[in-house]
């Protein structure tokens, strides 16, 4: 294809590989802090980092990324050029109509707020962490402006976390699931069965889970040549480039599940960063479309293959030729309904498959009404206390296991919460046009998962950014985000579960 | 410190702690690629290392950097600002002065040279390689004129690795140490205590070697919160900052020599810079001095320290204690003279303490004719194996086995060799210059080594590239370069091994 570009072209493309070349450095100093880089060295390590970081910033905000946007954007007939060209004319907006002073003042504040909701969760000290909560929303209210908007001031945010979602997709769907849910958690609670999730704890030596873990990612289809699985306190997947593309996964060992299902999770993670077209390498185009379709991937693989039935009927003397003795003993249903138990929680990341969901509701709602004035930071704690009673039943009796439980707020991360959400409703309506072309079940329960790891890389995974992310969710699906999917998945799951 | 200095001195150090930062994230990637990054990312990786290096080299030889020398050499108050300048003007020269068309030729044929001998050497054919090592040559000569020396032209490549030091300066040691150490080997080989390395081989789990290893390397003082040990294939100590410098080390499990010795050799490295002082970190003088006085630390430490009759005795329960069971059966005495068995052999890097030096100066002698075009490449494999014989009484029978077995060469680097020898000679003398201080015997004979790395760190570490290798040999022991202090330590070590 390079021999067909013009010289410009040519230049356009060496200019973002050289951007792709430091992230892919900055990549790997992340990935190395986050495995075991040497304490005494992680100043210095920040500082190239942010180094490097502002080199990249510059080239993506440079006079010369003007020019090859202005010349080449709906002038080349390259359609990689021309994704290419919007994706970096995206990311020059978003930063060349900031003012570079208010940019500054804001990536100081940023960092300090981090820092100060750090300390203010430890001390369940709501009143330090306000005045930057105030900042971080007043500073997003501002960006969206300079932005600029159609509709709800808040589809500006959402712009950069979930490009083409607007607050209309969202308010069409996101009621319905949350009254779908709710309704279908009150069954789950008034049946009779209670999984007993005692069955799944105790001892299990980090070896033996790893073991599981590494079989299970290698039957997924995760190429070992092309990436790893290391240690790490808050797991994550990094794509360095497309050959080299790691899982890191954290061991408890009282409770395996947090590895298994999170190797697994981070696995479907990186499943999507090793198979994206080998074309798209190192241009801006080589990476995950959104945050939500990202995690439809690993969520896909989560819950729509490794909490199934099939999947644990197949695995099951695999696992427990990798479990400690006691685990022999345990019947397979007692098991898998453990695996698959609901139970209201506090704590969004330790919230189930179907509560996850109304976690987002709550933040989703909370953070909209913020960015449009509606409501103020002051009244946040009671509000949230409000609302997680309202959709889960559980009220915080601590704001920091309430409204200062996440990160992201602090960072000034506005838009990001719905992407988690959609991600479920990605995934589930993925899941269902699967199943109309090959019998997902049946594959599931032979233990090869070849075919359901083709089918989401010729459906997704290849495309890269090349498709925004409702374009694959339509291509893929022929419909728009339908929230039916995993209403109907979850019901189906939990009446087998909870026999209602 | 930074308060002093003008604004023109605030921006070289900035731009030179630029430069330190991209060689940080380069050292990174490097200890990655040996360390386990997945193959199908290596290609990727290596473009991003030669951009980084791009980087780095622009800056080092731009005309901004040229400003800077300029402006400030012998114009500053502060010492660190000088030395920097120094530094600075030493890699300025050295790429500037050669014609930038020449060097981008050499590079491209450099790689391919490298390539080419690795191919030569598995196929045993040096006339395959041939062609390469001329223009190697041919380029080293050509380079040597652009740099300029005094005296011979050899002393320019010299300068590169070991400044200050000329071909005066070692053909006045290098002969007496010739000639004794062969002397020395004579009485080796005549006695009749003939040790058993037989002793020490067998199978020993790599975790048990690793345990021992990181024993010592802690009681060497390594600090774990500023490095780490990890496995590879061909070890190596390497400093990404002052508070992160690794180690790695590869296990044979028929033979712990390799790692223990290895780890300790390569411990020896990074205390050097763990322990350099904390005003020069990122600065161009945040490294060890020359290639020479690394290697006296590391040789101190893996020599002077480790193989000594007080360090095993001190150890010996220690290392039993993580030894297979066979090990216990085996006297100390045998233990320890086969720990310090000399024998000839053809490869250098298999060397023991004795013949090291040995194969070095056949290595010197010939890289130096090469240079002053006294021989030709074509004649370098007979040439070779004359001087091997020679010396150490040992004749290749194949070129692979012979000239061909180091890859210096074929990447261009001449004038590098000497610095092996002249480690061990630095140690030597610095070894006898501590003992005037210290009793290095008895404090080895209580296993714990702070007095030792901190009279190192004093006298050696702290200063960096502050001063030259030269210098600090003089500064330290109070005299000139004195091969005496080798030939009277391995005389002494011998002649209670061999009992002669």
């Amino acid at each position: 294809m390079g021999e067909q570009w013009s010289q410009l072209e040519q230049q356009f493309m060496d200019y973002t590989k050289e951007m792709s070349q430091y992230e892919e450095a900055i990549g790997l100093m992340f990935w190395d802090l986050r495995t075991g880089a040497p304490k005494k060295g992680l100043e210095g390590r920040s500082d190239v980092i942010a180094t490097l970081s502002q080199k990249a910033h510059e080239m993506a905000t440079s006079d010369e990324m003007k020019g090859y946007i202005d010349e080449l954007k709906g002038n080349t007939n390259d359609p990689i050029i021309q994704k290419s060209i919007e994706e970096c004319e995206k990311n020059y907006n978003q930063y060349s109509k900031i003012p570079s002073e208010e940019y500054k003042e804001y990536v100081l504040i940023q960092s300090k707020s981090e820092a100060v909701w750090e300390e203010a969760k430890e001390k369940n000290d709501f009143e330090m962490y306000r005045p930057y909560l105030e900042k971080m929303v007043e500073y997003n209210k501002r960006f969206a402006e300079y932005w600029g908007y159609e509709g709800h001031i808040y589809n500006a945010l959402l712009n950069n976390f979930e490009p083409g979602v607007t607050v209309d997709v969202l308010d069409e769907v996101f009621p319905k699931v949350r009254k779908e849910l709710t309704h279908l958690l009150q069954k789950i609670q008034s049946s009779e069965v209670k999984p007993n999730p005692s069955v799944l704890t105790g001892e299990f030596p980090k070896q033996d889970q790893q073991n599981f873990s590494l079989e299970v990612l290698k039957r997924m289809g995760y190429d070992f040549d092309a990436g790893r699985l290391d240690e790490t306190v808050h797991p994550f997947a990094i794509g360095l480039n497309q050959g080299d593309v790691r899982v890191t996964t954290k061991y408890d060992e009282a409770d395996f599940r947090t590895a298994v299902f999170g190797t697994i999770h981070e696995g479907g993670h990186a499943l999507y960063e090793q198979n994206i077209d080998q074309q798209l390498a190192y241009t801006p185009l080589a990476g995950g479309t959104s945050m939500g379709i990202h995690e439809s991937q690993s969520l896909f693989w989560e819950n729509f293959v490794a909490r199934t039935e099939p999947f644990w009927k197949n695995h099951f003397d695999l696992f427990l030729s990798n479990a400690p003795e006691t685990f022999r003993y345990v019947d397979f249903y007692e098991f898998f309904n453990a695996v698959n138990e609901v139970k209201p929680s506090l704590i969004r990341i330790e919230a189930d498959e179907l509560t996850y969901c109304l976690h987002i509701m709550v933040r989703y709602e909370l953070e909209k009404a913020l960015i449009n004035s509606e409501i103020e930071v002051k009244d946040l704690p009671e509000l949230w206390n409000n609302k997680m009673e309202e959709y889960l039943g559980v009220r915080p009796t601590s704001d920091s296991e309430g409204v200062m439980q996440d990160v992201h707020w602090s960072g000034g991360a506005f838009g990001y919460f719905p992407s988690y959400a959609l991600g479920y409703m990605y995934a589930a309506q993925f899941h269902s046009a699967m199943k109309q072309e090959i019998d997902v079940e049946e594959i599931i329960g032979k233990g090869n998962f070849e075919q359901i790891r083709s089918w989401l890389t010729e459906n997704i995974h290849q495309y890269g950014k090349m498709k925004k992310p409702l374009e694959i969710l339509e291509d893929v699906t022929s419909e728009k985000l339908n929230p039916d999917h995993l209403i109907n998945h979850l019901t189906e799951k939990y009446q087998k579960v909870y026999d209602f």
